[in-house]
């Protein structure tokens, strides 16, 4: 097992040179952040993307990378009988990911993230059933913390529709483990930022508007008080703990909680992001009554399991992170819609 | 509030006298019994059923009962639309039942009991926002119990995909009741047996199983020791549950476990079944792989909750249930498939 504590990013990928990956999602935010390191590594990376419009797919995010392309739903057959056929190592991070848009357009969510998800694990089991396959769940899964940080154990109560639908696929994961033998793993990922994640929108969470407004020097507009916390990490960091738990022989079958022992108020973040930006400034107001509706108070990760059984820290600070992520961000502006 | 636990069945439905009630499932086996029992208190009803083949709806069921019915799936909004309008009580049975099924055609499982569930829903809170909604929700959804008897804090692991479907069901429903102030109450049911339940088929779970074969003189196939326990409720008393569910003002937001005290062996409940035809006998055969890898080991209900705060418990014992049940099922063989 990779000691992934000390692994960097580039020392856990090296592990798949040579090895054929699939990336679902591979031309979104997290998706495309790894495929370019597993490409870097030396693996044959091939990706399934759906490029729907309001999720986070872009061709440009691969640049010109050496990676077969296959447009297409993971919940259409066609789509991935070839991808899968001879895959080792699928990292299935295809989804749709905003909690706003889940409730406006709740049977679209549905279909993404827990039909498509179903459909695909039926074709994986029939092609490619000895495939390492790891799902990007999502902290989301456990609704309003009733204690905290949060662990695997805590209870699931999702409370917006995506959150629901994340969960019904984290489940029939671990449920085609257990009944076909497919070695899954489930990472239930906190705040995930960093370079290729759409900063367009207020949709896609509350870190890539904050982005976005510093970097316009906008004011970031932060709801109520402002007091409830987050952790957040850095997308290498949750690489890492994708190609961790693909390869650990003790991850089938198993569900991690990823996130940071950092853990700030929004309030705090905001004024983070404008220091790192160096512009904005941090506004309050009040809720917005569709966001408060499916607003979970604080939340902040217990990854104390990852950390026993993978190996896996987060080493990244959100200070760090963010100046990466700015830097990224300007110099890709010019293409951003 | 009516006091469930002395109320019986006819005292209970009386409170729907002239009430508009829509029973979604309604040509099933609960949904049947549940909307003869409406019309019979002089309730206007309403019903909605897809009898799609393998489900259990049948015209037959409803006998010739003053009841407008609609033949279309609930996840259909032309189908629900107008039975929705007006509608003061909705009773959501509609489901796709069987654990096995969900196995062989995950993707139709889904489809009809999450997608099609929160296609309704939809309609719902558009159509008939302030009507008390109960949706019956599955024992299933905490999968192999952790401790016994199982009350509603038990952890949800659910072990098949018709489990995860009903969860994502069930979610949806406290989801509306919380984000859309839909009054919605979810029952969770063990094994509900009785009258115009569909015996034909082995999917359907193991009591019909059990007395088809031993109204047939045919033998009971139990797997394993059949030691494995479960609990088992008279379809009255779950009828008796759904409508204390559906008038009590404290049930909106909340959940319930309906199921039995008397908790016994499968071995046993096949004897009891072959005592109560007086024909068939029991015998042990190894568990059948596609059943053994989602068996739960035993069930049993703690409705403390629903006796609480609806007053509801079970009225009815097996050997009584069963006698009744027998009784119904010899005297409609004939048309049964």
């Amino acid at each position: 097992m990779p000691n992934a504590t000390r692994d960097t990013l580039a020392q856990l990928s090296s592990h798949y040179a040579g090895k054929r990956c699939l990336v679902t999602g591979g031309l979104g935010f997290i998706g495309s952040n790894l495929t370019l390191a597993l490409v870097e590594a030396g693996a044959r990376v091939t990706v399934v993307d759906s490029l729907e419009p309001r999720h986070g797919g872009d061709r440009r995010n691969i640049e010109d990378a050496p990676v077969d392309v296959v447009i297409g739903d993971i919940g259409e057959p066609d789509a991935v009988r070839d991808p899968l056929a001879g895959a080792e190592y699928v990292f299935n991070l295809a989804g749709q990911v905003s909690h706003l848009d889940s409730m406006t357009d709740p049977l679209h969510d549905l279909e993404i993230n827990a039909r498509s998800q179903l459909a695909f694990l039926e074709e994986l089991r029939r092609i490619s059933p000895k495939a390492r396959l790891v799902y990007s769940s999502t902290r989301q899964v456990y609704g309003r913390p009733q204690v905290l940080p949060v662990d695997e154990t805590h209870p699931l109560d999702p409370v917006d529709v995506n959150g629901v639908s994340k969960l019904a696929a984290d489940r029939l994961h671990r449920l085609y483990h257990r009944v076909h033998g497919v070695p899954a793993t489930v990472l239930r990922l906190s705040n995930v930022y960093g370079p290729r994640q759409r900063l367009d929108g207020d949709h896609q969470g509350f870190l890539p508007a904050f982005l976005r407004r510093a970097i316009e020097g906008e004011p970031i507009t932060v709801f109520g008080d402002g007091s409830q916390q987050r952790d957040c990490i850095y997308v290498d960091d949750a690489l890492r703990a994708l190609l961790a738990a693909a390869w650990s022989p003790s991850a089938p079958g198993e569900v991690f909680n990823i996130g940071h022992h950092e853990h700030l108020s929004l309030l705090e973040i905001a004024e983070i992001v404008v220091a790192a930006a160096g512009s904005g400034e941090v506004l309050s107001a009040p809720w917005p009554e569709e966001r408060q509706r499916i607003a979970i108070d604080s939340y902040w990760t217990d990854y104390g399991k990852a950390a026993r059984v993978l190996g896996w820290e987060p080493t990244i600070s959100l200070a760090e992170g963010l100046a990466e992520t700015l830097a990224n961000h300007r110099s890709r502006l010019a293409w951003q819609a």
